[in-house]
């Protein structure tokens, strides 16, 4: 086990095609087999680097609303909790995949957690004046009349619209700072963290759901770290996307990543809070972050793949 | 906050009636409230313990095996994964009450995480020949014919009825040592922990709960707690229980909490397996433990309520 605690900080958000990759159906075995592609290539890092670890939900909290959705039998949870039970479900499924990964590698590796996580958001932030983001099941317009809940109407139906706030702080960051320093490998934010406002003394959660780049841009720089990677399902900034010319980006400064951003050359919805988060993380460290595929993790952290932003 | 490493490790099992009480419908609000009565006394306790708490999950794992039930539209998960699920949904509930009880009492309180945790059992447990233990919703018979679970049959119904076997020990106990000796307050082994048999390199989940009690026995002698209290729905050990001569037993010698078990005084299957918990946490470690209400949690600590079960 290496304590060394001047090792450099690594933060690695995982995508959700770490769990479910395209038209996959996203059953339990599926979603283990695939997350072994990431967590092996983690696993290699541990040595050089302290390691923390943030991940999607997409499909598994659209699930759990769609299985709460099908029963009228048991009281309706809210959005926070369906979110901190995909931390509980994901969160042991990294951990366990991780756990099998070093255990190839060493007898004697690092402690390793699964926190809960929640992330304020400001209650005056503009986002729940004006919900955008579409989560869970499709509905009928019919069938959105006996909904308790905002929908709007996409191309596929009607979906439930909640509020993507912007992330203000992640609770737990004294406690995940002091786990990394004491050689802790941490998985975290899992979802983008369950999203909760002030009140008074109290934390109350609230129906939203935090973009997880972001917040694990935010986490990366609340703990210092010194290397922020996101894991997707292309293998890094493309132009011309999904033409014959289509080209990776190698390399971009945070002038060139604020010129994509305000042009928005993708033409797709996805990268954009990507390259928001990793410029957001570099702007405000001056570290180096790299938006890469799942499987050129390792590649990626020694600049050998994906798209590196820097100052 | 106070860091001082001599101070007793008190682990505290809450029972199902910390989240929901008799005859309510389990709605979030009830749950939050009701969580109320028992963290604000926990909180209480921070400054003279090393705390670690751990929590049953009966009601709530049971409402995502019928929502599963009600919804063929997604992919069915396995019950470790919804034991996953009740531990993010738990350790989220219980871990912002505790906070909100620690600011209302001071503003430099100890670190607190929620761990997911994993419990290894043996595969060769007889409880897996011969599974015992009836979970979830209830069926008619014919409506089992379409099951892929064994079930069994109930007074309300049939059930899907799974194994129980003794954990054997908890996977995280090494880092839940060193987080409470670093003075963090650390919740896990949520639902008795998610349970896991070893494969080789790995630890695969299995179909099965394992009881809570019987696990925060074993993480209490694991981490050396000093003190285990097991809070539940009745003041203590009951002689002649539901009857007019219903007496409260205060204090109970290893040599009669065993007499009481080979008898079974109680005529009630939910009192054995806290006195058989109790019981052998206090013959592992020669330390105390205390069966009581929830109400009780302070007074059972200061040796004023509940049954202490001493050597």
């Amino acid at each position: 086990m290496n304590t060394d605690k001047k090792k450099p900080t690594l933060l690695i958000a995982l995508g959700g095609n770490a769990l479910i990759q395209k038209g996959q159906e996203g059953t339990i075995e599926q979603q283990f087999e695939n997350l072994r592609i990431s967590i092996r290539q983690i696993a290699s890092l541990v040595n050089d680097y302290k390691i923390i670890i943030t991940h999607g939900n997409g499909p598994q909290v659209g699930n759990l609303m769609l299985q709460q959705e099908s029963c009228d039998e048991v009281p309706k949870l809210p959005l926070e909790i369906l979110v901190a039970q995909t931390q509980g479900q994901i969160g042991y499924m990294i951990e366990s995949v991780l756990d099998e990964s070093l255990m190839e590698q060493t007898s004697d590796f690092n402690p390793l957690v699964s926190l809960i996580t929640y992330v304020a958001v400001d209650e005056n932030d503009p986002a729940f004046v004006n919900p955008t983001k579409p989560i869970g099941p499709f509905f009928t317009a019919a069938e959105t009349e006996k909904l308790d809940y905002p929908t709007m109407e996409t191309p596929n139906g009607f979906r439930r619209v909640v509020a993507s706030p912007k992330p203000v702080t992640i609770i737990e960051k004294r406690e995940i700072q002091r786990l990394i320093d004491d050689g802790f490998i941490v998985i975290c934010c899992g979802g983008g963290g369950i999203p909760v406002v002030r009140n008074g003394r109290a934390f109350n959660g609230v129906d939203a759901v935090i973009d997880k780049d972001l917040v694990s841009a935010l986490l990366a720089t609340e703990i210092n770290a010194d290397l922020f990677v996101i894991a997707t399902d292309v293998e890094g900034v493309l132009t011309d996307f999904n033409t014959p010319n289509q080209k990776l980006i190698s390399q971009m400064r945070l002038d060139e990543a604020e010129e994509f951003l305000s042009s928005n050359k993708t033409g797709k919805g996805s990268m954009g809070p990507k390259v928001e988060a990793a410029f957001k993380f570099v702007q405000d460290t001056g570290k180096r972050a790299v938006i890469t595929s799942i499987e050129s993790i390792c590649d990626s952290v020694n600049g050998k793949a994906g798209t590196q932003i820097i100052q």
